[in-house]
């Protein structure tokens, strides 16, 4: 038993700053505590109290006659670390404290928050919020908390238990998911309100909830993560367990603005960062309400593997078929044509002007009477279909029960995931029935094909395989760095940079470009200047010596003239690389889960589109490569009309190394960009023309 | 009154093929008006019976006492040929061909559909379907069909009246929205199943439904449009009638898998098309079976317009309120600040741990006790906000029952719309109380976002001031044409091209350039040569008379080698322009809606890319111009990095005036490819530096 568990399941239950009115939160807790018939002991706390609800109070937590499992905390927020201290000093196995007025409320609250953290430190006592609603566990009836959806006399009807737990950094929203869960009929094991996680993180409670056999299906609210790396080992976990980890994260479009163009790191928005480690962890995201409780209803009602992303549609309606295919379709599933075969077994039985290609129309003459369990039956059996999304209205209420002994049968005869479109609202009843057969029912053809596609995603992902931060990464001299010097220590990192040599005067230059061989590049080189070219910096395509002193003047002159107060370096003086395709490699250190690697198209693309793959680093060439397939303008790497394929798995090599010596580089570099990286021909390697990298505070 | 009203609510129905078994198709439509208390004369036509339901069965239609203005016809397929012409001869105003078996089952159902066109032609009457199932004119209480969904005996239960009517050319879909909208709460004024369109078009209805008075707000389900063109006019007519017409087009992807992209015109997906029009249109385009339920429902109960897209979000729950104004953001409105006179009066009441910025939170201490409806209140007279997004959860009843009087009053204080996101399921008393107030209710963020971000479509749509295709466009000769033919015709329109000359000869080559001017281009010419530089007959950038001369050769003698069979014109010898932003401008004759205009950033973007806007033609400047901001890569005309800002004016220009010319061509011109068209910096200029058509059958 993890130790979350007994926390999450205490036998006894102190409530600090309990009070006798129940339309006050601290009034709340003794209550619902008792209202849900709590088996355990309850020691309200108040010394202006006797008792409370017929139970005695104590003046203190040091006078409850035993260290209890839990102390749920109402005092304002001002007592609330005296009270947690005392509560440590008792021997409490966790405060839960309910109070608000923390890091939510400004400075003061951050201070208190500060000081919570000093006393998780200095105890075994754990700490739950603050600013928390509270937990419910559902599975073993204890309310934890004042939330009105806990509460039989504020709306509660039924807590009905279940498979799906539910933690999440809004109190309001998590126990909204259950509120609106219920009404849809879904059935819980635990919702948990982290609050501000001064101790407790919203990660702590998934690893809890994965090991907890109580719960199959795991809903996450989020707003921002602490320990963000944590969630990898957590989503595998979850995998391995067989438990879709389901998250809504907030915040998109803010972390969209956020994003900025002039560094090619900076085009990394943080959401960005969440939604490449959910998509490399196996973690599913639902964009809406709907969703995160449609996916919940699917896993919960479907038990059979989604093995790939071919779906045979049934209807009987050929305008529904399409709408239903369009929406498989642009969720990321296919609508194949089925084989000769199994069109045959179904021309048996569907009319002429009907269709047997997919979607199966099946029109509704041969869909009563047999024809659509029939047809469930022969799609099920189909080498081309990995599930079956059929439109089979469930009202009236009669004709889905009357159906349900030909559908079990259908089932039966093969081991696919079937799923349902009804555009009619089932009654409990008819919904009784479909859940029963295992067929998991939607009421709109977008949300049936986007729990089917989530079903598939999590049933066909595979986790990357291991890449550690490079351990052979040479070291960078204190920041801030020259192209000149970045670029070195990437060469020694083993990534392919162009030939260059740093030149101090003019003479130098010149007996550089002759060593390296014309046509050669001149670049000034200062730790202060990110953008040469933008002041004059550069000078290509030189031919000849006389043409390098030029360069050498006038890149000198042109920096001296746009920054007088910054000293320079000298120039570099480089080889020409052929022609390639252009593509931009940058790291960043992002706050909530670390080293960040991102690729995209560069020269004016990455400028006009943004067209960025990003992922948590570091990654294999494997992830690499799916970067790319990812990009918007990938064509130009394939080869777009009369152009040579790229070598794209050259370039692959060297976004995998570089994300692994940017790993190791994290605490040092906050950024690298890579800028271009020319992508040569097929065979023929890919370069790094220009770099640049920012300092973390301690690499400067 | 139109004349279709007579015919949607007629007095007297013939049904033709009728029979006593009511679980046939034949046996409904009698049984079905009956059923409803059909007020007028109903007369079952069939040889084979004397009576049918006590009602006296004739013969013939001829028999008929009275022409008819309905018959329903719904004999075996092969008979309704000859029935539909003895309703013409015996002057019945409307047959509606229930019947299935015509085009949508193969060519002999096609011979079947041009024969009762033949009679439409020749004959005042005029034809529903065939393959259609009826109509529903739920105001008068009139089935004509068959469908389940208007029968009391097979699942109906109320068949409540309202201001939506519904247009589908799928039966089943139609009467599933009909269905759904129903289990919803909304009320329907007609449901009407198109069929296979032979004469009166789902446009026809649209247009009918425009001018019902019981229709408040129109519905379609299309799979694909006759008579698209005429969507204009109606859709225009539905903003005058202040009627939403809201509809669900599918064939999204289909549509998609046909978009090829050797020819710049052929970017153009036929659904690319639709969304086009609907958009030019101001029809509001519905993806999912929620949106279009939500929409109708919206502007069902919302009689507020939405005069423009900033929205105040108001909410109890942090998390909720980032939810929500996330999905807001994405569906295309903004959720600005307040301005501090607003944010101060809020301030009065929301607690310092809430926020009055915008999403304002206002805590669930101070939403209960009359928060919430002090700042709906304070938010409606905001000078920053056009409506408010609030979560308010609809459960318990009974306290959104007592929450009435008090928003009702903060209502009253302002003109704003309202809408709600309720995370519960509200119970039907709850959720006549929000109908009551004119509050929407949506159970997810995403739609209620969605839900207010199509209003505010609607209601801010403008017509694009009215263009009409060029009527001074020179005629083309016959085609197929070189580029030199569609150049001079272009210049002759107007449109600027390169200064350019045709050599029939070397000589004339270096004469020709001398004209010009160097650096020349030179492109072999041949009407048979689409794309002239992949077989090496283009050569750039001449400097001399000795690099023209080369130039012919290289050029004619490429084109011989890898065209031996085709005739050559000689070469254009053209003026090199400056460098600029590439753009392609592309025009096609889509098959449903005629003359449409394209233009996508040019060069390897278009290829990479397919980053392509697209219109029915013609476009005015200002179009052209929202068509060039609607490119992801527009970012290149604004000026990238060190670039100067492109002339999109002139662009614009060149745009609209090609659309104009194009519509005037689209007898004699399939498709017009102008690329590139070279983009110089503002106030430079564009200019056409290559051009391609392709003639139709009528212009070879």
């Amino acid at each position: 038993m993890d130790s979350l568990a007994r926390i999450l399941r205490p036998e006894s239950v102190a409530v600090i700053g309990a009070s006798r009115d129940v339309d006050r939160i601290s009034g709340r807790p003794v209550h619902l505590l008792r209202q849900h018939g709590f088996g355990g002991r309850i020691y309200p706390v108040n010394p202006k109290y006797d008792e409370i609800e017929g139970l005695r109070a104590y003046p203190r937590i040091a006078d409850v006659p035993e260290p209890v499992d839990l102390a749920i905390v109402v005092t304002p927020a001002r007592a609330v670390v005296d009270v947690v201290r005392q509560c440590a000093e008792a021997g409490v196995r966790a405060a839960l404290v309910l109070s608000s007025g923390f890091g939510e409320a400004g400075e003061d609250g951050r201070v208190l928050e500060e000081e919570l953290r000093g006393i998780r430190r200095t105890s075994a006592m754990r700490i739950l919020g603050p600013n928390s609603e509270g937990f419910f566990n559902v599975t073993a009836g204890i309310p934890a908390g004042f939330s009105p959806a806990m509460d039989y006399e504020r709306g509660l009807t039924v807590a009905r238990r279940g498979p799906v737990g539910v933690v999440a950094q809004s109190g309001g929203m998590g126990f909204a998911v259950f509120n609106r869960g219920l009404d849809l009929g879904l059935g819980f094991s635990q919702v948990i309100s982290t609050g501000n996680e001064v101790d407790l993180t919203l990660v702590d409670y998934l690893e809890h909830l994965v090991a907890d056999p109580d719960t199959r299906i795991i809903l996450a609210f989020v707003e921002g993560l602490r320990q963000a790396p944590r969630l990898k080992a957590v989503a595998e976990a979850a995998h391995a367990a067989e438990k879709p980890l389901i998250v809504a994260k907030v915040g998109r479009t803010e972390a969209g603005r956020r994003a900025a163009r002039s560094h090619t790191g900076s085009l990394v928005g943080r959401d960005v960062v969440y939604e490449a480690a959910f998509r490399q962890w196996g973690v599913l995201r639902a964009d809406d309400l709907d969703d995160l409780l449609d996916w919940a209803m699917f896993f919960s009602i479907n038990r059979r593997p989604v093995h790939g992303r071919r779906v045979a549609v049934l209807t009987a309606s050929g305008g529904g078929g399409v709408w239903l295919s369009d929406w498989l379709v642009a969720s990321g599933l296919e609508v194949p044509e089925l084989e000769p075969a199994v069109r045959e077994r179904l021309g048996t039985f569907v009319p002429p002007y009907g269709s047997t290609v997919n979607p199966v129309d099946l029109t509704a003459q041969a869909a009563s009477g047999g024809g659509l369990e029939r047809a469930l039956e022969v799609l099920g059996q189909s080498e081309r279909v990995d599930a079956v999304a059929m439109i089979m209205p469930l009202a009236p209420e009669e004709r889905t029960v009357a159906r349900g002994p030909g559908l079990k049968a259908a089932l039966g005869a093969h081991h696919k995931p079937v799923v349902n479109f009804s555009y009619r609202l089932p009654t409990p009843r008819a919904a009784a029935v479909m859940e029963e057969l295992g067929i998991p029912s939607f009421p709109s053809p977008a949300r049936t094909a986007r729990a089917l596609a989530a079903a598939a995603r999590w049933h066909t992902w595979r986790p990357a395989a291991g890449v550690s931060p490079a351990a052979d990464a040479p070291t960078l001299p204190p920041g801030p760095w020259t192209e000149a010097v970045v670029k070195a220590a990437l060469g020694r990192a083993g990534i392919p940079v162009t030939r260059e040599i740093l030149a101090r005067s003019a003479d130098e230059a010149v007996a550089a470009a002759e060593a390296l061989g014309y046509p050669v590049a001149v670049k000034v080189q200062s730790s202060a200047l990110a953008h040469k070219s933008d002041i004059g910096g550069v000078r290509l395509r030189l031919q000849d010596a006389e043409a390098v002193r030029r360069a050498w003047t006038a890149v000198m002159e042109a920096a001296a003239k746009a920054r007088p107060d910054v000293p320079l370096d000298g120039v570099l003086v480089q080889e020409m690389v052929p022609d390639g395709v252009e593509v931009i490699v940058g790291t960043t250190v992002d706050p909530d889960f670390g080293p960040v690697v991102m690729v995209g198209l560069g020269g004016v693309f990455a400028e006009a589109l943004a067209d960025v793959a990003v992922r948590v680093a570091p990654v294999d060439a494997a992830t690499a490569r799916e970067m790319l397939g990812g990009l918007r303008g990938r064509a130009l790497l394939e080869g777009a009309r009369g152009r040579p394929a790229a070598d794209v798995e050259a370039l692959a090599a060297v976004v995998a190394r570089i994300s692994a010596v940017a790993a190791a580089w994290s605490d040092t570099v906050a950024q690298l960009d890579l800028n271009p990286v020319m992508v040569h021909p097929r065979g023929q390697g890919a370069v790094v023309v220009d770099a640049w990298a920012v300092p973390t505070e301690k690499g400067a």
